[in-house]
């Protein structure tokens, strides 16, 4: 493109979007359905835009057939539909503010040309992370981010090249590559330095996960920081050595330790950035040059509950903001909410999800300490419907008003769903007692006349009515007494030790066995039972505390440890 | 019980419920949860408490295999957990509100004895209506609200008395049952009054449903009233006469025309009733007298969005008023927020689910018209994920603020959980702009990186700002150009008579061909390439407008008429 054509009306402003895989690409549509006048142009350093990355480790698994159903867009596409120009293979050398000009390179020619813009968006996006140990560069070590990632993967476990693979990392990229392998036959080893997978679930709520790993055959290795790679540049990666002296081998290494905003660019160009190393920009997504916007994973933003900046690197808030973006670059008066970080993730027969803030979070944050927690697990659908799977849902609430701070569901079925839901009362500032008039479709296929989101306001509304005054298992002293309202088949199977059990249907005619000078904490298989046995002791006097989720949670957090 | 037993302390407070399924039974276990002092007693009629009515469709199905299943709850399990007397196969004959005395009928010895009461709770359901149309009485004509119901029909089929089954009315019960019945090799006929089956929808939505029947060999005859039965008392009945005449020949007959409030009792006891034939109570769940409340099928309540009496005989409410009434009873601030109307109903491989108001409640209430709906098909989840289906959303919301009226999803996966986000976002007065800004979950089997609710929310949305004005198809003139942008072999296929076709692609290049003088109306496949299409009209001055939801909505509709 010639300085010629590049002059610009002021009928015709020039938009340049760096980058065009989720927000570039939906902010470069979005300008173009406000203004056809506009000029606007993608430059994407990869080979193709607008492509589905969340797809990639089910392409890796051959669950996703054909690369061509990767790409959700094309440049044609772009050209036809949208007037938008794309081009793929150039990348973005450097932005000069005060010029409003940007250096691009053609990484076919090599030929770099100048182009002027009215608005910048940055969306960049994210690097992998990777770590400074030794061996980092060896041939087989590789990170998942793009097709050609994947269909490099997919070559050599075709060939029969790769048998054995080691992910580096236990989010949710390295958790789908896990099954997704392990179903193509790869033995497959899991090294993560936390204690737990999925760090954006608290530690028992992974527990589910982690037990489905090992369940299917994954060498998972928690507590155990990669501290280097064993090989050479002939025989490529052969080992993951951890920090603990373990040694895996493998035939490659998938990089998952997440991923890092990719600001080089802004960097340079001397735009204002955030302490957590993303891109800072207002709620109308400009960065701190008026005529530069940035959007997606190369950003900051606030997180819709603490108020804290946060990355969050998903494909949907990067949608959105791109969409914000171009309706500010065009001046509308677009702002974006902050993120509530909701999430799926499905390994194996498990799905997790969550929304709003984990209790990691609010400790962290400081802010709002005055927070309770319920768990509870209930069915997906009606009990007395076959095929009722359990999901363990937990619920973070404010103690001074009950509003809903954060929640965290694992289980088989009908996981995401409840969390949805819970995500639309979180963004509309819902209390726990909302959710216990919540109006949910109930077929005995669905769900139950109370679904798992209304039991979850229930459990968590009598706790703040004063009805269900709880404890948690980790808070447990010596000083109670424990009693266990299961039945004896149940207690055999399994108690805390120095628990007492006494059959709910049996306690009202055995409240002479129980102690009235001491607290009595209370469990039951999920937490219900014990409810009831609550509110019979604290009618009749007792001061008396149920443990929340009972022995089901317990056990969750047993496997922990 | 002597009337000795039943003198009371102004400690021991009397608290006797009639009826024991879904409203008596949690307002009986809610009250012992406040009270451990108060006398509690359950009459219910039927020889069960408390169990799944909802399941029964799948009992007689087979899919639930055993009696003990549909048993939730039983006498022995509320007199051991909760200190609750239920005396089944017990029927109250009369109330003496001056007295505070029931009438009680043990219908196993036939003796009546008097019961007194502080609070009396009239959870008496409703009964299945019942046209006064000749031969209503013949034997073989059923309804299925009963576990001894269903028994009569599993007994029959299993027997193989039973061949054809003409199923009367098309509502939930009759669609779950048809689906059960062609399952268990029965040919069965419904017979419906209306054009449409599942009054909750829109007759629009309802399409897919009746299709599904007609797919799965259900003789399904809409608009056509059942004008009688043929048959006598030792055949049993043997036809099913329609009002035009129509003659369906069967074995059996299920009543499936809906329910009507049971209010003998409140009637003869001089309760205020409501317009619709339900009792009248205040949103504490009081009647008309201060010492009586009323849960369930039998009352009236408010409809959350018009504010209109209405009844929704729904297991879901139910427990909730059950709950409510408790609370009241026991001295607590609790309201019932009145009721959505959210429901589900699978029929073979079809979910229709529905929350808030259809357009037909909003024309025949009169005081909401200032709405607007629009039509969208999404898939349930990404669609380079393999397997995605599609959903048909109807959304409804009001012209002025935006505020969502209500919402129907008809599809074969992921249809409820929509519906049930939006149910959430209706009960925390939501507008469009809010389904815009949801954070739904996202991996590629579960949903997109903009669920179909963003998707229904930014259609809704770009309506309200103006950016894409909307026509629906029952509003066509013949003064308008049409012009259809779908691509030309997908025009061939089918479209609309006199429509132009010019594809999106080509459009920028071809505006000569399209008038100036007249509206144009746009449609795709679905909406989406028209939206683009409108932009690029309107923006070049064109006066647009898009019809909602393309030629999928055309064809239900089309497919109706």
């Amino acid at each position: 493109m010639s300085s010629t054509e590049s002059q610009k009306s002021s009928e015709r402003r020039r938009i340049l979007i760096v980058g065009g895989v989720a927000g570039g690409a939906s902010c470069a549509a979005r300008a173009r359905r406000l203004s056809e006048d506009a000029e606007i142009i993608i430059f994407e350093k990869g080979p193709h835009i607008s492509f589905a990355s969340c797809g990639l480790p089910y392409y890796v698994g051959d669950v996703i057939k054909e690369e061509k159903n990767l790409l959700v867009a094309t440049p044609e596409l772009f050209r036809g539909r949208f007037n938008i120009t794309v081009k793929v293979r150039h990348e973005v050398l450097s932005i000069d503010r005060k010029r409003q000009v940007i250096m691009v390179k053609d990484l076919e020619s090599g030929r770099v040309t100048e182009e002027s813009y009215d608005a910048l968006v940055l969306a960049t996006g994210s690097k992998p992370v990777k770590p400074p140990v030794p061996g980092i560069d060896l041939p087989g070590i590789v990170s998942l981010r793009t097709i050609e990632d994947s269909n490099l993967i997919r070559r050599l476990i075709e060939n029969g090249k790769v048998k054995r693979v080691a992910i580096a990392g236990g989010g949710a990229i390295g958790l789908e590559m896990a099954e997704n392998l392990v179903k193509r036959g790869i033995s497959v080893t899991m090294v993560e330095m936390l204690s737990q997978v999925l760090s954006a679930l608290d530690p028992e709520m992974a527990v589910p996960l982690q037990k489905s790993l090992i369940a299917h055959g994954v060498n998972l290795c928690l507590n155990n920081g990669v501290a280097g790679f064993e090989g050479s540049d002939d025989t490529g990666v052969q080992a993951v050595i951890t920090k603990s002296g373990k040694k895996f081998p493998c035939d490659l290494v998938l990089l998952a330790m997440g991923v890092r905003p990719d600001i080089g660019l802004a960097k340079a160009a001397g735009l204002e950035l955030g302490k957590l190393g993303g891109i800072r920009v207002d709620d109308r997504m400009r960065t701190s040059d008026v005529r530069i916007w940035a959007v997606g994973d190369a950003v900051e933003t606030r997180d819709f509950i603490t108020g804290e900046w946060t990355l969050v690197p998903l494909a949907g808030p990067a949608s959105r903001q791109g969409r914000i973006a171009a309706d500010v670059i065009m001046g509308r008066e677009s702002r974006f909410r902050g993120v509530q970080g909701t999430m799926v993730c499905k390994v194996f027969d498990i799905t997790a999800a969550a929304t709003g803030a984990n209790e990691k979070a609010l400790r962290a944050g400081g802010k709002l300490t005055r927070y309770e927690k319920v768990y509870l697990h209930p069915g997906h659908h009606a009990g007395y419907y076959p095929g009722a799977k359990p999901i363990s849902l937990k619920l973070i609430f404010s103690l001074s008003d009950g509003q809903i701070l954060g929640a965290q569901a694992v289980g088989q079925e009908g996981v995401e769903k409840r969390i949805d839901v819970i995500s639309m009362a979180i963004q509309k500032g819902s209390t726990v007692f909302d959710l216990e008039e919540a109006e949910m479709c109930y077929a005995p296929q669905f769900s139950s006349a109370k679904d798992p989101v209304n039991m979850a306001g229930m459990v968590a509304a009598n706790v703040l009515r004063g009805d269900n005054p709880i404890k948690h298992w980790e808070d447990l002293t010596d000083s109670t007494f424990i009693l266990d309202v299961r039945e004896p088949f149940e207690f055999n199977q399994g108690h805390l030790d120095g628990a007492v059990n006494i059959p709910l249907p049996a306690l009202r005619s055995r409240l002479g066995e129980i102690p009235r000078d001491r607290e009595i904490n209370l469990y039951c298989a999920a937490g219900q039972r014990s409810y009831y046995a609550v509110r019979i002791l604290s009618l009749n006097g007792f001061k008396v505390k149920n443990i929340s989720g009972g022995w089901l949670t317990y056990n969750q957090q047993k496997v922990r440890e």
